[in-house]
Protein backbone atom coordinates (compact mmCIF):
# COMPACT_ATOMS: atom_id res chain seq x y z
CA UNK A 1 0.00 0.00 0.00
CA UNK A 2 1.06 3.53 -0.89
CA UNK A 3 2.18 5.40 2.62
CA UNK A 4 -0.30 7.85 2.49
CA UNK A 5 -3.10 5.17 2.32
CA UNK A 6 -1.21 3.27 5.35
CA UNK A 7 -1.12 6.33 7.20
CA UNK A 8 -4.60 7.21 6.43
CA UNK A 9 -5.66 3.85 7.46
CA UNK A 10 -4.02 3.87 10.78
CA UNK A 11 -5.18 7.18 11.70
CA UNK A 12 -8.96 6.28 10.77
CA UNK A 13 -8.11 3.06 13.24
CA UNK A 14 -6.86 4.83 16.55
CA UNK A 15 -9.64 7.45 15.80
CA UNK A 16 -11.92 5.11 15.73
CA UNK A 17 -11.19 3.16 18.90
CA UNK A 18 -11.52 6.74 21.18
CA UNK A 19 -14.87 7.46 19.36
CA UNK A 20 -16.01 3.66 20.58
CA UNK A 21 -17.60 2.38 23.62
CA UNK A 22 -19.62 5.46 25.44
CA UNK A 23 -17.36 8.05 23.97
CA UNK A 24 -19.29 11.60 24.79
CA UNK A 25 -20.58 12.79 21.24
CA UNK A 26 -19.15 15.95 20.36
CA UNK A 27 -15.90 15.40 21.85
CA UNK A 28 -15.35 12.37 19.34
CA UNK A 29 -16.37 14.71 16.88
CA UNK A 30 -13.89 17.40 17.94
CA UNK A 31 -11.49 14.44 17.50
CA UNK A 32 -12.46 13.80 13.92
CA UNK A 33 -12.69 17.45 13.33
CA UNK A 34 -8.78 17.87 14.88
CA UNK A 35 -7.58 14.77 12.50
CA UNK A 36 -9.34 14.89 9.48
CA UNK A 37 -9.06 16.40 6.80
CA UNK A 38 -5.55 16.17 7.74
CA UNK A 39 -2.59 18.29 6.42
CA UNK A 40 0.38 16.86 4.36
CA UNK A 41 0.63 14.38 7.02
CA UNK A 42 4.70 14.99 6.50
CA UNK A 43 5.69 13.67 9.74
CA UNK A 44 4.06 10.63 9.34
CA UNK A 45 4.98 10.29 5.88
CA UNK A 46 9.16 10.90 6.59
CA UNK A 47 8.41 8.37 9.66
CA UNK A 48 7.22 5.33 6.75
CA UNK A 49 10.04 6.32 4.72
CA UNK A 50 12.56 6.17 6.84
CA UNK A 51 10.95 2.74 8.16
CA UNK A 52 10.99 1.51 4.54
CA UNK A 53 14.39 2.52 4.00
CA UNK A 54 15.40 0.80 7.16
CA UNK A 55 13.17 -2.74 5.57
CA UNK A 56 10.08 -2.50 7.59
CA UNK A 57 9.91 -5.53 9.52
CA UNK A 58 7.07 -4.63 11.12
CA UNK A 59 4.61 -2.56 9.53
CA UNK A 60 1.87 -2.86 11.89
CA UNK A 61 4.20 -1.16 14.17
CA UNK A 62 5.43 1.59 11.67
CA UNK A 63 1.88 1.90 11.00
CA UNK A 64 0.92 2.49 14.70
CA UNK A 65 4.22 4.82 14.99
CA UNK A 66 3.05 7.28 12.24
CA UNK A 67 -0.30 7.28 13.47
CA UNK A 68 0.75 8.00 17.09
CA UNK A 69 2.57 11.10 15.70
CA UNK A 70 0.22 12.39 13.52
CA UNK A 71 -2.15 12.29 16.31
CA UNK A 72 0.61 14.35 18.36
CA UNK A 73 0.65 17.17 15.33
CA UNK A 74 -2.43 17.30 15.30
CA UNK A 75 -3.06 17.47 19.32
CA UNK A 76 -0.28 20.42 19.42
CA UNK A 77 -2.40 22.62 16.48
CA UNK A 78 -5.41 22.17 17.96
CA UNK A 79 -3.84 23.71 21.46
CA UNK A 80 -2.03 26.34 19.79
CA UNK A 81 -4.85 27.62 17.74
CA UNK A 82 -6.94 28.26 21.35
CA UNK A 83 -7.30 31.86 22.10
CA UNK A 84 -4.71 32.04 24.43
CA UNK A 85 -1.94 31.16 22.02
CA UNK A 86 -2.87 32.26 18.11
CA UNK A 87 -6.15 32.32 19.16
CA UNK A 88 -6.45 30.97 15.01
CA UNK A 89 -10.23 31.03 13.69
CA UNK A 90 -9.17 29.09 10.95
CA UNK A 91 -7.05 26.21 10.28
CA UNK A 92 -6.79 23.74 7.37
CA UNK A 93 -9.23 25.64 5.51
CA UNK A 94 -12.03 25.14 8.03
CA UNK A 95 -13.17 26.66 11.51
CA UNK A 96 -10.48 25.78 14.60
CA UNK A 97 -11.78 23.03 17.02
CA UNK A 98 -12.25 25.38 19.36
CA UNK A 99 -14.36 28.04 16.99
CA UNK A 100 -16.25 24.53 16.12
CA UNK A 101 -16.36 22.97 19.40
CA UNK A 102 -15.58 25.47 21.93
CA UNK A 103 -13.24 25.95 24.55
CA UNK A 104 -13.36 23.28 26.88
CA UNK A 105 -13.73 20.43 23.58
CA UNK A 106 -10.91 22.18 22.21
CA UNK A 107 -8.60 21.85 25.34
CA UNK A 108 -10.58 17.91 25.90
CA UNK A 109 -9.78 17.00 22.31
CA UNK A 110 -5.98 17.72 22.40
CA UNK A 111 -5.21 16.38 25.55
CA UNK A 112 -7.43 12.86 24.46
CA UNK A 113 -5.33 12.97 21.41
CA UNK A 114 -1.99 12.91 23.22
CA UNK A 115 -3.39 10.34 25.53
CA UNK A 116 -4.70 8.40 22.15
CA UNK A 117 -1.06 8.76 21.07
CA UNK A 118 0.96 6.48 23.53
CA UNK A 119 -1.83 4.31 23.51
CA UNK A 120 -2.09 3.45 20.14
CA UNK A 121 1.74 2.68 20.48
CA UNK A 122 1.23 0.30 23.17
CA UNK A 123 -1.54 -1.54 21.86
CA UNK A 124 0.81 -2.58 18.81
CA UNK A 125 3.26 -3.84 21.03
CA UNK A 126 2.42 -7.37 21.08
CA UNK A 127 4.61 -7.76 18.22
CA UNK A 128 7.66 -6.49 19.98
CA UNK A 129 7.64 -4.87 23.38
CA UNK A 130 10.74 -3.49 24.02
CA UNK A 131 10.29 -1.39 19.91
CA UNK A 132 7.01 -0.33 21.55
CA UNK A 133 8.48 0.84 24.79
CA UNK A 134 11.18 2.70 22.95
CA UNK A 135 8.80 4.38 20.94
CA UNK A 136 6.83 6.02 23.68
CA UNK A 137 10.06 6.99 25.25
CA UNK A 138 10.92 8.74 21.62
CA UNK A 139 7.97 10.10 21.25
CA UNK A 140 7.57 11.44 24.98
CA UNK A 141 10.83 13.44 24.44
CA UNK A 142 9.82 15.10 21.74
CA UNK A 143 6.92 16.34 22.88
CA UNK A 144 6.94 17.14 26.38
CA UNK A 145 9.56 18.50 28.45
CA UNK A 146 12.19 19.61 28.75
CA UNK A 147 12.67 19.52 24.77
CA UNK A 148 9.80 18.34 23.02
CA UNK A 149 7.18 20.69 21.26
CA UNK A 150 5.52 21.46 24.69
CA UNK A 151 9.10 23.06 25.82
CA UNK A 152 9.00 24.52 22.32
CA UNK A 153 5.90 26.65 22.84
CA UNK A 154 6.94 27.42 26.53
CA UNK A 155 9.89 29.04 25.10
CA UNK A 156 7.11 32.15 23.91
CA UNK A 157 6.66 32.53 27.32
CA UNK A 158 9.79 33.52 28.67
CA UNK A 159 11.18 37.39 28.74
CA UNK A 160 14.70 35.71 27.19
CA UNK A 161 14.14 33.18 24.46
CA UNK A 162 17.09 30.47 23.87
CA UNK A 163 16.68 30.65 20.42
CA UNK A 164 18.84 27.44 19.69
CA UNK A 165 16.76 25.66 22.20
CA UNK A 166 13.63 27.11 21.25
CA UNK A 167 13.78 26.25 17.77
CA UNK A 168 15.19 22.63 18.08
CA UNK A 169 11.82 21.80 20.24
CA UNK A 170 9.46 23.66 18.51
CA UNK A 171 9.75 22.19 15.05
CA UNK A 172 12.64 20.25 15.29
CA UNK A 173 11.43 17.46 17.88
CA UNK A 174 8.51 16.13 16.07
CA UNK A 175 10.79 15.69 12.94
CA UNK A 176 13.37 14.09 14.47
CA UNK A 177 10.39 11.70 16.48
CA UNK A 178 9.81 11.22 12.57
CA UNK A 179 13.13 10.21 11.42
CA UNK A 180 13.99 7.83 14.97
CA UNK A 181 10.75 6.29 15.32
CA UNK A 182 10.81 5.32 11.87
CA UNK A 183 14.05 3.78 12.46
CA UNK A 184 13.09 1.86 15.65
CA UNK A 185 9.76 0.54 14.63
CA UNK A 186 11.95 -1.09 11.83
CA UNK A 187 14.27 -2.77 15.12
CA UNK A 188 16.85 0.01 14.22
CA UNK A 189 18.98 2.03 16.50
CA UNK A 190 17.11 5.88 17.30
CA UNK A 191 20.52 7.92 17.48
CA UNK A 192 21.95 7.84 14.15
CA UNK A 193 18.52 9.31 12.79
CA UNK A 194 18.53 12.28 14.94
CA UNK A 195 20.58 14.16 12.24
CA UNK A 196 18.26 13.99 9.59
CA UNK A 197 15.09 14.53 11.66
CA UNK A 198 16.81 18.10 13.07
CA UNK A 199 17.61 19.20 9.49
CA UNK A 200 14.31 18.55 7.92
CA UNK A 201 12.69 20.38 11.17
CA UNK A 202 15.07 23.32 10.83
CA UNK A 203 13.95 23.53 6.92
CA UNK A 204 10.28 23.32 7.63
CA UNK A 205 10.65 25.80 10.14
CA UNK A 206 12.53 28.38 7.68
CA UNK A 207 9.64 27.15 5.23
CA UNK A 208 7.34 28.51 7.26
CA UNK A 209 8.68 31.63 7.94
CA UNK A 210 9.01 32.37 4.82
CA UNK A 211 5.44 31.28 4.27
CA UNK A 212 4.16 33.43 7.49
CA UNK A 213 6.03 36.05 5.87
CA UNK A 214 4.85 36.03 2.09
CA UNK A 215 1.32 33.94 1.53
CA UNK A 216 -1.94 35.37 1.52
CA UNK A 217 -4.45 33.50 4.69
CA UNK A 218 -6.13 32.29 1.80
CA UNK A 219 -3.05 30.65 0.25
CA UNK A 220 -2.37 29.27 3.62
CA UNK A 221 -5.74 27.81 4.90
CA UNK A 222 -4.70 29.91 8.21
CA UNK A 223 -4.21 33.47 9.71
CA UNK A 224 -0.98 34.69 7.76
CA UNK A 225 1.55 36.95 8.87
CA UNK A 226 1.70 35.68 13.01
CA UNK A 227 5.08 35.63 13.29
CA UNK A 228 5.25 39.32 12.98
CA UNK A 229 1.87 39.92 14.96
CA UNK A 230 3.27 38.00 17.65
CA UNK A 231 6.60 38.99 17.39
CA UNK A 232 8.34 35.97 16.95
CA UNK A 233 11.43 34.90 16.41
CA UNK A 234 11.74 34.37 12.36
CA UNK A 235 14.42 33.73 9.92
CA UNK A 236 12.79 35.89 7.79
CA UNK A 237 12.63 38.98 10.41
CA UNK A 238 16.65 37.55 10.90
CA UNK A 239 17.81 37.00 7.49
CA UNK A 240 15.31 38.70 5.35
CA UNK A 241 13.38 36.84 2.38
CA UNK A 242 16.76 35.44 0.06
CA UNK A 243 18.76 35.02 3.33
CA UNK A 244 16.01 32.73 4.51
CA UNK A 245 15.99 30.87 1.00
CA UNK A 246 19.32 30.53 1.06
CA UNK A 247 19.78 29.11 4.15
CA UNK A 248 16.90 26.62 3.51
CA UNK A 249 18.62 24.92 0.47
CA UNK A 250 21.74 25.18 2.49
CA UNK A 251 19.74 22.80 4.91
CA UNK A 252 18.22 20.23 3.16
CA UNK A 253 21.80 19.67 1.09
CA UNK A 254 23.23 18.82 4.71
CA UNK A 255 20.08 16.73 5.42
CA UNK A 256 20.56 14.61 2.50
CA UNK A 257 24.09 14.24 3.05
CA UNK A 258 23.32 12.75 7.06
CA UNK A 259 20.84 10.45 6.05
CA UNK A 260 22.62 7.01 7.50
CA UNK A 261 23.79 4.27 5.20
CA UNK A 262 20.87 1.63 4.80
CA UNK A 263 19.00 -0.56 1.88
CA UNK A 264 17.08 1.97 1.34
CA UNK A 265 19.37 5.22 1.10
CA UNK A 266 18.58 6.26 -2.40
CA UNK A 267 15.02 6.26 -2.19
CA UNK A 268 14.99 8.25 1.35
CA UNK A 269 17.40 10.89 -0.67
CA UNK A 270 14.67 11.44 -3.79
CA UNK A 271 11.97 12.10 -1.14
CA UNK A 272 13.66 14.38 0.97
CA UNK A 273 14.45 16.12 -2.38
CA UNK A 274 10.97 16.20 -3.46
CA UNK A 275 10.23 18.33 -0.06
CA UNK A 276 13.14 20.48 -1.07
CA UNK A 277 11.46 21.35 -4.02
CA UNK A 278 8.09 21.67 -2.88
CA UNK A 279 9.12 24.16 0.48
CA UNK A 280 10.89 26.77 -1.77
CA UNK A 281 7.95 26.91 -4.43
CA UNK A 282 8.30 29.67 -7.58
CA UNK A 283 5.16 31.65 -6.29
CA UNK A 284 7.40 32.31 -3.06
CA UNK A 285 7.27 36.50 -3.95
CA UNK A 286 6.53 38.90 -2.06
CA UNK A 287 2.78 39.45 -1.86
CA UNK A 288 2.03 41.39 1.45
CA UNK A 289 4.16 44.42 2.96
CA UNK B 1 9.89 2.86 52.89
CA UNK B 2 6.35 4.30 54.02
CA UNK B 3 4.18 4.75 51.19
CA UNK B 4 4.19 8.29 51.04
CA UNK B 5 7.96 8.83 50.90
CA UNK B 6 8.32 6.26 48.10
CA UNK B 7 5.42 8.41 45.78
CA UNK B 8 6.58 11.68 47.13
CA UNK B 9 10.79 10.62 46.02
CA UNK B 10 9.22 8.89 42.41
CA UNK B 11 7.12 12.45 41.68
CA UNK B 12 10.41 14.24 42.49
CA UNK B 13 12.23 11.99 40.39
CA UNK B 14 10.19 12.09 37.37
CA UNK B 15 10.15 16.04 37.89
CA UNK B 16 13.47 16.76 38.24
CA UNK B 17 13.86 14.91 34.60
CA UNK B 18 11.16 16.94 32.79
CA UNK B 19 13.10 20.24 34.22
CA UNK B 20 16.67 19.04 33.35
CA UNK B 21 18.12 20.00 30.14
CA UNK B 22 17.27 23.03 28.26
CA UNK B 23 13.75 23.28 29.63
CA UNK B 24 12.33 27.09 29.56
CA UNK B 25 12.75 28.12 32.94
CA UNK B 26 8.79 29.31 33.96
CA UNK B 27 6.77 26.41 32.20
CA UNK B 28 9.74 24.11 34.61
CA UNK B 29 8.17 26.36 37.26
CA UNK B 30 4.38 26.03 36.65
CA UNK B 31 4.99 22.37 36.43
CA UNK B 32 6.36 22.07 40.04
CA UNK B 33 3.54 24.49 41.38
CA UNK B 34 1.33 21.81 39.51
CA UNK B 35 2.81 18.81 41.34
CA UNK B 36 4.42 20.42 45.13
CA UNK B 37 3.33 20.22 47.77
CA UNK B 38 1.01 17.46 46.49
CA UNK B 39 -2.68 17.03 47.81
CA UNK B 40 -3.06 14.00 49.85
CA UNK B 41 -1.52 11.64 46.54
CA UNK B 42 -4.82 9.51 47.48
CA UNK B 43 -4.99 7.19 43.83
CA UNK B 44 -1.12 6.51 44.27
CA UNK B 45 -1.27 5.24 47.38
CA UNK B 46 -4.02 3.01 46.66
CA UNK B 47 -2.06 1.77 43.58
CA UNK B 48 1.20 0.75 45.76
CA UNK B 49 -1.34 -0.54 48.85
CA UNK B 50 -2.82 -2.64 46.00
CA UNK B 51 0.89 -3.72 44.71
CA UNK B 52 2.10 -4.45 48.48
CA UNK B 53 -1.17 -6.81 48.76
CA UNK B 54 -0.24 -8.54 45.50
CA UNK B 55 3.80 -9.07 46.00
CA UNK B 56 5.40 -5.79 45.08
CA UNK B 57 8.13 -7.62 43.39
CA UNK B 58 8.83 -4.91 41.51
CA UNK B 59 8.95 -1.78 43.61
CA UNK B 60 10.41 0.42 41.02
CA UNK B 61 7.51 -0.20 38.32
CA UNK B 62 5.18 0.26 41.21
CA UNK B 63 7.22 3.41 41.83
CA UNK B 64 6.54 4.56 38.62
CA UNK B 65 2.91 3.92 38.09
CA UNK B 66 2.31 5.62 41.35
CA UNK B 67 4.02 8.92 40.08
CA UNK B 68 2.58 8.41 36.05
CA UNK B 69 -0.93 8.12 37.83
CA UNK B 70 -0.13 11.14 39.75
CA UNK B 71 1.00 13.09 37.62
CA UNK B 72 -1.98 12.49 35.21
CA UNK B 73 -4.24 13.57 38.04
CA UNK B 74 -2.31 16.89 38.79
CA UNK B 75 -2.40 17.62 34.97
CA UNK B 76 -6.37 17.44 35.24
CA UNK B 77 -6.86 19.38 37.86
CA UNK B 78 -4.17 22.23 36.02
CA UNK B 79 -6.79 21.61 32.77
CA UNK B 80 -9.92 21.63 34.58
CA UNK B 81 -8.60 25.18 36.77
CA UNK B 82 -8.62 26.78 33.65
CA UNK B 83 -10.97 29.91 32.80
CA UNK B 84 -12.70 27.88 30.29
CA UNK B 85 -13.81 24.82 32.67
CA UNK B 86 -13.90 26.11 36.24
CA UNK B 87 -12.23 29.37 35.94
CA UNK B 88 -10.70 28.48 39.46
CA UNK B 89 -8.25 31.16 41.01
CA UNK B 90 -6.87 28.69 44.21
CA UNK B 91 -6.14 25.40 44.29
CA UNK B 92 -4.79 23.47 47.35
CA UNK B 93 -4.71 26.91 49.12
CA UNK B 94 -2.40 28.52 46.77
CA UNK B 95 -3.15 30.07 43.41
CA UNK B 96 -4.24 28.22 40.06
CA UNK B 97 -1.49 27.37 37.85
CA UNK B 98 -3.05 29.86 35.30
CA UNK B 99 -3.31 32.09 37.93
CA UNK B 100 0.25 31.99 39.14
CA UNK B 101 1.80 31.62 35.32
CA UNK B 102 -0.79 32.47 33.01
CA UNK B 103 -3.12 30.32 30.76
CA UNK B 104 -0.49 29.73 28.09
CA UNK B 105 1.67 27.79 30.88
CA UNK B 106 -1.25 26.37 32.46
CA UNK B 107 -2.26 24.79 28.65
CA UNK B 108 1.43 23.37 28.49
CA UNK B 109 1.87 22.19 31.95
CA UNK B 110 -1.18 20.19 31.55
CA UNK B 111 0.08 18.76 28.60
CA UNK B 112 3.73 18.12 29.39
CA UNK B 113 2.74 16.00 32.38
CA UNK B 114 0.46 14.11 30.61
CA UNK B 115 3.39 13.12 28.36
CA UNK B 116 5.74 12.79 31.61
CA UNK B 117 2.89 9.80 33.11
CA UNK B 118 3.82 7.79 29.73
CA UNK B 119 7.39 8.81 29.77
CA UNK B 120 7.87 7.69 33.44
CA UNK B 121 6.43 4.35 32.53
CA UNK B 122 8.23 3.80 29.36
CA UNK B 123 11.88 5.08 31.43
CA UNK B 124 10.65 1.43 33.87
CA UNK B 125 10.13 -1.19 31.63
CA UNK B 126 13.70 -2.47 31.25
CA UNK B 127 12.20 -4.32 34.44
CA UNK B 128 9.66 -5.56 32.64
CA UNK B 129 8.70 -4.64 29.35
CA UNK B 130 5.28 -6.46 28.96
CA UNK B 131 4.03 -5.31 32.37
CA UNK B 132 5.20 -1.63 31.25
CA UNK B 133 3.07 -1.64 27.73
CA UNK B 134 0.22 -2.62 29.88
CA UNK B 135 0.76 -0.10 32.51
CA UNK B 136 0.83 2.33 29.58
CA UNK B 137 -2.48 0.66 27.96
CA UNK B 138 -4.79 0.95 31.15
CA UNK B 139 -3.20 4.61 32.17
CA UNK B 140 -4.18 5.80 28.38
CA UNK B 141 -7.70 3.98 29.03
CA UNK B 142 -8.56 5.51 31.66
CA UNK B 143 -7.21 8.87 31.06
CA UNK B 144 -8.70 9.45 27.53
CA UNK B 145 -11.05 8.76 25.70
CA UNK B 146 -13.66 7.06 25.19
CA UNK B 147 -14.13 6.10 28.94
CA UNK B 148 -11.13 7.84 30.59
CA UNK B 149 -11.16 10.87 32.87
CA UNK B 150 -11.20 13.00 29.35
CA UNK B 151 -14.07 11.89 27.98
CA UNK B 152 -15.63 12.15 31.62
CA UNK B 153 -14.84 16.03 31.57
CA UNK B 154 -16.37 15.91 27.84
CA UNK B 155 -19.83 15.01 29.32
CA UNK B 156 -20.14 18.59 31.04
CA UNK B 157 -19.76 19.58 27.09
CA UNK B 158 -23.29 17.68 25.89
CA UNK B 159 -26.87 18.56 25.79
CA UNK B 160 -27.01 15.76 27.13
CA UNK B 161 -25.38 13.96 29.79
CA UNK B 162 -25.14 10.21 29.96
CA UNK B 163 -24.83 10.30 33.79
CA UNK B 164 -23.55 6.48 34.59
CA UNK B 165 -20.88 7.10 31.66
CA UNK B 166 -20.47 10.84 32.75
CA UNK B 167 -19.41 9.41 36.68
CA UNK B 168 -17.41 6.37 35.43
CA UNK B 169 -15.23 8.56 33.55
CA UNK B 170 -14.96 11.26 35.35
CA UNK B 171 -13.96 10.25 39.08
CA UNK B 172 -14.09 6.44 38.81
CA UNK B 173 -11.43 6.20 35.85
CA UNK B 174 -8.42 6.86 37.75
CA UNK B 175 -8.95 4.85 40.71
CA UNK B 176 -9.79 1.86 38.44
CA UNK B 177 -6.63 3.05 37.21
CA UNK B 178 -5.21 2.88 40.40
CA UNK B 179 -6.36 -0.42 41.73
CA UNK B 180 -5.69 -2.33 38.13
CA UNK B 181 -2.20 -0.60 37.29
CA UNK B 182 -1.13 -1.74 41.21
CA UNK B 183 -1.98 -4.89 40.71
CA UNK B 184 -0.26 -5.44 36.86
CA UNK B 185 3.15 -3.50 38.58
CA UNK B 186 3.06 -6.61 41.01
CA UNK B 187 2.64 -9.19 38.17
CA UNK B 188 -1.10 -9.50 38.21
CA UNK B 189 -4.34 -9.51 36.51
CA UNK B 190 -5.94 -6.55 35.95
CA UNK B 191 -9.34 -7.37 35.61
CA UNK B 192 -10.34 -8.77 38.87
CA UNK B 193 -9.24 -5.30 40.79
CA UNK B 194 -11.81 -3.46 38.38
CA UNK B 195 -14.59 -3.26 40.67
CA UNK B 196 -12.56 -2.01 43.98
CA UNK B 197 -11.20 0.65 41.71
CA UNK B 198 -14.83 1.63 40.66
CA UNK B 199 -16.59 1.75 44.29
CA UNK B 200 -13.36 3.65 45.31
CA UNK B 201 -14.04 6.27 42.81
CA UNK B 202 -17.52 6.14 43.39
CA UNK B 203 -17.49 6.81 46.77
CA UNK B 204 -15.03 9.85 46.55
CA UNK B 205 -17.35 10.91 44.03
CA UNK B 206 -20.09 11.16 46.81
CA UNK B 207 -17.61 12.47 49.17
CA UNK B 208 -16.91 15.45 46.96
CA UNK B 209 -20.46 16.35 45.99
CA UNK B 210 -20.98 16.57 50.07
CA UNK B 211 -17.86 18.50 50.45
CA UNK B 212 -18.72 20.82 47.77
CA UNK B 213 -22.11 21.37 49.05
CA UNK B 214 -21.03 22.08 52.46
CA UNK B 215 -18.14 23.16 53.54
CA UNK B 216 -16.34 26.70 53.06
CA UNK B 217 -13.65 27.92 50.32
CA UNK B 218 -11.51 28.03 53.42
CA UNK B 219 -11.89 24.08 54.32
CA UNK B 220 -11.61 23.34 51.16
CA UNK B 221 -8.46 25.15 49.69
CA UNK B 222 -10.46 25.83 46.69
CA UNK B 223 -13.99 27.24 45.37
CA UNK B 224 -16.58 25.50 46.92
CA UNK B 225 -20.63 25.27 45.93
CA UNK B 226 -19.18 24.73 41.95
CA UNK B 227 -21.61 21.70 41.48
CA UNK B 228 -24.57 24.28 42.14
CA UNK B 229 -23.10 26.92 40.16
CA UNK B 230 -22.22 25.24 37.11
CA UNK B 231 -25.23 22.96 37.36
CA UNK B 232 -23.56 19.71 37.10
CA UNK B 233 -25.00 16.31 38.16
CA UNK B 234 -24.14 16.07 41.93
CA UNK B 235 -25.01 13.13 44.65
CA UNK B 236 -26.67 15.55 47.34
CA UNK B 237 -28.86 17.50 44.37
CA UNK B 238 -29.98 14.06 43.68
CA UNK B 239 -30.53 12.32 46.96
CA UNK B 240 -29.88 15.19 49.47
CA UNK B 241 -27.22 15.20 52.07
CA UNK B 242 -28.40 12.18 54.02
CA UNK B 243 -29.58 10.12 51.14
CA UNK B 244 -25.79 10.78 49.55
CA UNK B 245 -23.88 9.81 53.45
CA UNK B 246 -25.89 6.68 53.50
CA UNK B 247 -24.88 5.59 49.79
CA UNK B 248 -21.74 6.39 50.45
CA UNK B 249 -21.35 4.26 53.26
CA UNK B 250 -22.90 1.50 51.30
CA UNK B 251 -21.07 2.16 48.45
CA UNK B 252 -17.53 1.73 50.81
CA UNK B 253 -18.76 -1.88 52.70
CA UNK B 254 -19.19 -3.05 48.71
CA UNK B 255 -15.65 -2.19 47.95
CA UNK B 256 -14.83 -3.86 51.09
CA UNK B 257 -16.21 -6.68 50.20
CA UNK B 258 -15.01 -7.19 46.33
CA UNK B 259 -11.41 -6.53 47.80
CA UNK B 260 -9.99 -9.89 45.10
CA UNK B 261 -8.35 -12.68 47.31
CA UNK B 262 -4.76 -11.76 47.44
CA UNK B 263 -1.53 -11.92 50.39
CA UNK B 264 -2.51 -8.24 51.69
CA UNK B 265 -6.03 -8.51 51.35
CA UNK B 266 -7.19 -7.74 55.24
CA UNK B 267 -4.31 -4.77 54.89
CA UNK B 268 -5.83 -3.20 52.02
CA UNK B 269 -9.44 -3.71 53.59
CA UNK B 270 -8.52 -1.67 56.85
CA UNK B 271 -6.83 0.50 54.26
CA UNK B 272 -10.34 1.11 52.44
CA UNK B 273 -11.62 1.31 55.88
CA UNK B 274 -9.42 4.60 56.61
CA UNK B 275 -10.33 6.06 53.71
CA UNK B 276 -14.41 5.62 54.62
CA UNK B 277 -13.81 7.56 57.92
CA UNK B 278 -11.98 10.19 56.64
CA UNK B 279 -14.77 10.17 53.96
CA UNK B 280 -17.59 11.11 56.03
CA UNK B 281 -15.58 13.74 58.23
CA UNK B 282 -18.08 14.69 61.89
CA UNK B 283 -17.91 17.96 60.95
CA UNK B 284 -19.80 17.47 57.85
CA UNK B 285 -22.58 19.80 58.49
CA UNK B 286 -24.33 22.47 56.49
CA UNK B 287 -22.81 25.47 57.11
CA UNK B 288 -24.29 27.37 54.12
CA UNK B 289 -27.47 27.92 52.23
Amino acid sequence: MALDGRIEQAVVAALGHAKGGDAPPRLAAALDHAVFPGGARIRPTILLSVAKACGDDRPAMADAAASALELIHCASLVHDDLPCFDDADIRRGKPSVHRAYGEPLAVLAGDSLIVLAFEVLARAAADHPMRAVELVKILAQRTGMPGGICAGQGWESEPVIDLAAYHRAKTGALFIAATQMGAVAAGQDAEPWEELGARIGSAFQVADDLKDALLTPEEMGKPAGQDAVHQRPSAVAEMGVQGAVKHLRDILAGAIASIPSCPGEARLAALVTAYAEKMVPVHLTPVRG
